[in-house]
């Protein structure tokens, strides 16, 4: 199995882009990426996206992407995992250099969300759930994680503006991010006041509906440092899994498929969590946060929220998180969100954050979640210097 | 990069499975091939599936393959290719394989087409075609094979009836398959008194809308003789690529990614088209079939029709096609279909195809085509005696 490398990176800023269509969306971040990276070309081509055929009538974003990127002719095939088909595509890209089929490789991610209304989105994002068995209720995703916010604040007794702080940070780190959707930080009081969306889930508690794209290049290990001044290595890719319906796991307020996919990764990579400097996690909402730093291995059960109360996840903390804006500030283009994620540890790990650059940033862990927790994909990436 | 080998198939009978829900679906047929390569579990599985979540609200299908089959917790992921979505989960599971990150890994297709009215499915389907640049115009699926096959047939001088052959051999083979949807023979006079659907496309030119599962488990060819009694290795695996869009091609009658992943298919296995025993090409229209044999080399541009007509397409024949009925008679429900034909030629290789069995069959060639040719997959199968 040969190491892979992330020899490029590209994104364009998240936000309502009514007049760009979906293929300018996917043009735009993968120039940016292949410029990075210096190719005029690759051999295959992943493309994350969750809901280009539900809303926009346009499946096959794979053969799509490479006609209209002209790549004509090469391998593409678009991958799957809801809001963490960003990450599937990166993952299905490294499986493609790993193996030795392909030697340079683009995943993408792209969502195009805001050209229907809030209730065809919303509506939408549901086939992210189970569809027989929780959707068939009459329960929307908000009201998924608006359930497993009551159920820990119930009983481990922490009260909605503990959460404050998830929200407050993402904000602080997307205001120094212009490819951030909202560059505003936010006070206490904001979030505090916000109208709710399903009780607990207040309006900062939920990341924004909106529109973007982000790509990388890959390339085998050995190779990277020819091809790029700053390649990050991947120490570690690892997909896991859990019960789509929340009420079919063992406990819904363990995220069972990140335990699997965070231990994974640690194995791969041959670290501890204390040895990363940052951990991008999947913000979608305040209590995914909470819980992803539990699964991690960064908290007991039920303490998640105690790390954001006591500023932990800042860049100065013990464990930074969302540092370029998160899900909540940059944005949450879903079947985007994944790559997003890894631009910005790209960028943590090249020394290229800006305002919002991690000290000495080497390691960095990156995870991203489909559904209310059934597929978490963790990516463990490393700086070659 | 390490040799793949099937070690197990596994189908259940295409039709309208009106009573069966989709994840009982994907049971029916993970239970089928895993049962056959005997092992209870797999390291990780691929859902192909193209309409899930705009017919049934239903994305997601990985997490929820690997909950409802009792493999918690494993990597699941969906592809998309629009019809080659099977094709596609094969070919990262073989990626998977080779690379070496899992041993044993799980392909699987699956799609539930008829619980929705013909118009929601017509409709659902043009997503594989360019939804701003095709679909927009008003066009459906079989109106583009329409203008296809009405070039062909003006540009080569062919007539409608010309094409009967294809359809007749499909039925014949579907008249011996348990599995297949139709299994009654059909005349010429059949073929030629069809209604129209969309002119000169009647309705034995046409594959019809069905449900269907199938699936096959992969493991290193190394060890594959020590877990299966009759292991078929994977000799090549490669996908091409063309514009979306008919009218964006060099030449709107050459499967440009057919040749591509032809080519790429011969040159990894070693071989001339000539060294195969069958061919299970991808005939969800007839003049898919005549256009398919053309770009994989066994016929001259305008000449593929010529095969049928002359009975080279029968088990018998030159180049045996469709041997277990095809997309036509076995039925194609979409995102199950390039699985679908890796079980049938599994069965050919093992010698186990029953009535359809190519006399001695050593090695075969399976190709799966999304959209109206806008990703082809090729996989080029040998028995492992």
């Amino acid at each position: 199995m040969r190491d892979v490398a992330i020899i490029g990176a590209g994104q364009i800023p998240v936000g309502e882009h009514w007049t760009t269509s979906l293929r300018h969306l996917m043009l735009g971040a993968a120039q940016n990426a292949m410029q990075d990276a210096g190719v005029g070309s690759v051999d295959a081509l992943y493309v994350g996206n969750m809901l280009a055929g539900e809303m926009l009538g346009q499946s096959h974003l794979g053969a799509l992407a490479a006609d209209f990127l002209g790549l004509r002719g090469i391998e593409a095939l678009r991958v799957e995992a809801a809001c963490a088909s960003g990450a599937a595509a990166l993952r299905v890209g490294y499986l493609a250099v790993a193996s030795g089929a392909a030697n340079i490789v683009l995943a993408l991610g792209v969502e195009k969300m805001t050209d229907t209304s809030g209730q065809e989105t919303t509506a939408a994002l549901t086939a992210a759930a189970d569809a027989e068995f929780e959707v068939s209720q009459g329960i929307s995703f908000v009201a998924l994680n608006a359930l497993l916010m009551q159920r820990y604040m119930h009983v481990y007794g922490w009260k909605r503006e503990d959460f404050a702080n998830f929200a407050i940070n993402a904000h602080a780190n997307g205001a120094n991010n212009p490819f951030a959707m909202f560059q505003r930080p936010i006070k206490i009081e904001t979030y505090v006041r916000a109208p709710m969306i399903a009780t607990p889930v207040g309006l900062y508690d939920a990341a924004p509906v909106c529109d973007g794209a982000a790509a990388v290049v890959l390339a085998p290990a050995e190779y990277a440092r020819s091809l790029s001044s700053a390649p990050v290595r991947i120490r570690a890719s690892a997909v896991g899994t859990a019960p789509l319906a929340i009420h079919d796991r063992r406990d819904p307020l363990t995220l069972e498929a990140a335990v699997k996919s965070s231990q994974a990764a640690y194995r791969q990579a041959g670290i501890k969590p204390q040895d990363l400097d940052f951990f991008e996690l999947h913000d979608a909402f305040t209590i995914m946060s909470a819980l992803s730093l539990e699964a991690a291995g960064f908290a007991e059960p039920g303490q998640g929220v105690r790390l954001a109360l006591e500023g932990e996840i800042t860049r100065e903390g013990r464990v930074p998180i969302t540092t370029m804006g998160g899900l909540k500030a940059r944005g949450h283009p879903v079947g985007a969100t994944g790559l997003y994620q890894i631009v910005e540890a790209t960028l943590q790990l090249r020394g290229l954050a800006g305002a919002n650059q991690v000290p000495d940033a080497q390691l960095g862990m990156v995870q991203n979640i489909g559904g209310s927790g059934a597929t978490i994909i963790t990516h463990i990436l490393e700086a070659m210097h």
